[in-house]
């Protein structure tokens, strides 16, 4: 295969660039095949937060070249018992990854197609068999340069088990009747301060919502009230004056809250997961 | 074309790495070619700053090789009616951004020959055509991967505009006379703490300066007095003692204010713009 | 040479990615020879610490393709009579960087065969021949990708010089009878927070130890006991509960103390160096 043949690996990790940890990972990659590109997903997710993994994993992958790996490290039970796997998505992509539920949304929202266990009998980095601490380096990355070089296919990264086993999060469905919708917080824009929905701007138009229209928000934290009163929904943050909360259409179709050159999330204190609850009326 | 016959892709914005954005929209720049190669300028530009998208434009674009597309994201005005666009430098450089300030440097100090509207209707990514609020990967990204990838040439961006339509920030030039020199600070380094000024160190060679030199700084943000005093004007940092401030020379040639393994715009709470205003003679 | 004849350069500084520093240096390289790849090492080391630069460039070199050229800038005496040198290591490997004590780990644990001091009149960037402030760009970059290319060979750097010449920091050995072992804290991870010792696993199993047993801890700053007590040696995090206290072993295959989840260096305010003593014996 000529370099172009081979897939692209993009990585995301809770490791950070502070220190040397990425740099070893990515050199593994490159001792396997020097061919292999190699792209930076983000290394910034939240320490541990397998949601986060999973959610970045869904907003970024399909806008990759079909066939591309993406590889998630974020492994609060990296050496223990947790399964280390690659997924193969049903619209052609490839995720290794922890099983530990960092493959909740893809499953949910694009589809997994077979999964299997990679065998580190075989998909480990010899030179550090020793060494617990590191899955980045000495398995998935290990593992993705292999399949990303030809060195192993599909089959070659070990068993396939049932992709009903895949351990998953909870995702609740938004809901949606004339004249109003509900749902959940289901992420964060932390740079921007947005605070993204997981109801569909389709949904919300098939309820008789048009941009332009002033709409009533109430958004809870479990019995918490954390906001409740009017905006605008409109296409993007400069159709409100600076300053002034919108509720706009975000870049995955979805409904999502912000501040126009604001911060949503740091003036609401809002965050996001299944017990942050939205409605959404006319005003 | 060969990969190699292919322009670079720099890229800098707003996003940081903190989520998916800048991977979403690296991974549309490799769909449409698979061949081209991206790097990372900056994604910590200040938020909504298009002042410092400007000059690290200028700082950045002239070390890249000729031909190289750098695509620069500081957008308070996504989805609104400011103008997407494609400028070509007269030392051979493209600039993709939108029309808002961000070339204000590009075009003072290097020049800029001819500058296009991008044409929505051509050079849109097709599968988020109802996102009105990401044009790094929609727009800005799409664009610049067709024209790197030769899919459209220059004119196939859009219509041209004339230069003088670009929106430009002032620029305060810089004077000098013998044995004295006023300008502004003019951006900082935010890293390692210095301010640097807009006057060109040949200038202050020209008035009668030489490395080692006893001069008198004065420092100020509009009427307020930020700085007023000695320090010794020379090549680099270790030149003088550990935390002792000093004039230097800096990356662009230029006048800038330092504190030797300090920084100067934390001890004295200096920023930049039109409205710092600094006046230098002897000592 | 074809492109993947061509060493890959890999970057680690003090610079941050906050302004276009990075950009710059990245842009030269592609100037020199379009061909070569560059990747990130970290830009996050801490302003002006060659010991954390040494301990950077000794954690990630090996990982890479033999070949390969790391670039190392903290350079808090650049434009001053420090020695800029390139290093080839006895496994193969180039280091270009200050000479500044950058070398201490790679020199102590890996070795190297033989170093050279870059020539400036001739490997130097020639367009910006007036700034003395910015090596990474100018001389060690440029340097690194003339190199790389083949425009110079080694010799080709400049005049080479005794290894022992080298500036290095000191570097403690550890030391083991059965049942007890010492050393330092040698660095830390700062994002996970855990603390690195410079005492080879290997040597503490020789010492009679072996995964779960409970261990005594005495750490030291100085005269001052930072932490005095009880932790389980195991082969990773997940073997303590949340929130608890563990020795390891770590990616390097020596001695690390973690928190399950939480940061041992925050929880206990550890740093590291010659000063940060400890002593392992059995609880």
């Amino acid at each position: 295969m000529s370099r172009a043949d081979k897939p692209i690996l993009v990585f995301q990790t809770d490791f950070t660039y502070a220190e040397g940890a990425v740099s070893s990972m990515y050199g593994v990659v490159k001792t396997v095949d020097r061919e292999l590109e190699i792209f930076d997903g983000t290394h910034e997710l939240p320490k541990f937060d397998t949601w986060s993994a999973s959610y970045r994993l869904y907003q970024s992958l399909q806008f990759w070249p079909k066939g591309t790996i993406y590889i998630s490290v974020v492994d609060p039970g990296v050496g223990t018992s947790r399964r280390a796997c690659v997924a193969r998505t049903t619209d052609g992509y490839y995720v290794v990854t922890p099983d530990n539920g960092a493959l909740t949304h893809v499953k949910h929202y694009i589809g997994i197609e077979e999964v299997r266990e990679i065998d580190e009998t075989v998909n480990r980095y010899p030179a550090t068999r020793g060494v617990a601490v590191f899955g980045g380096r000495d398995v998935f990355g290990y593992t993705a340069a292999r399949l990303a070089s030809g060195i192993i296919d599909f089959e070659g990264v070990g068993p396939a088990y049932p992709v009903e086993e895949i351990v998953v999060h909870d995702i609740p469905e938004p809901s949606a009747e004339p004249g109003c919708v509900s749902g959940i917080l289901e992420i964060d824009d932390p740079n921007f301060g947005n605070a993204w929905t997981n109801i569909p701007t389709s949904l919300f138009e098939k309820a008789g919502f048009a941009y332009g229209d002033r709409v009533h928000v109430l958004l809870k934290h479990g019995e918490e009230t954390v906001f409740d009163g009017d905006m605008q929904f409109d296409r993007s943050f400069g159709f409100v004056a600076e300053g002034e909360p919108i509720l706009y259409n975000n870049e995955l179709e979805k409904l999502a809250l912000a501040v126009c050159q604001g911060s949503f999330i740091e003036r609401y204190g809002a965050a996001f997961g299944p017990d942050w609850t939205i409605g959404i009326r006319r005003a």
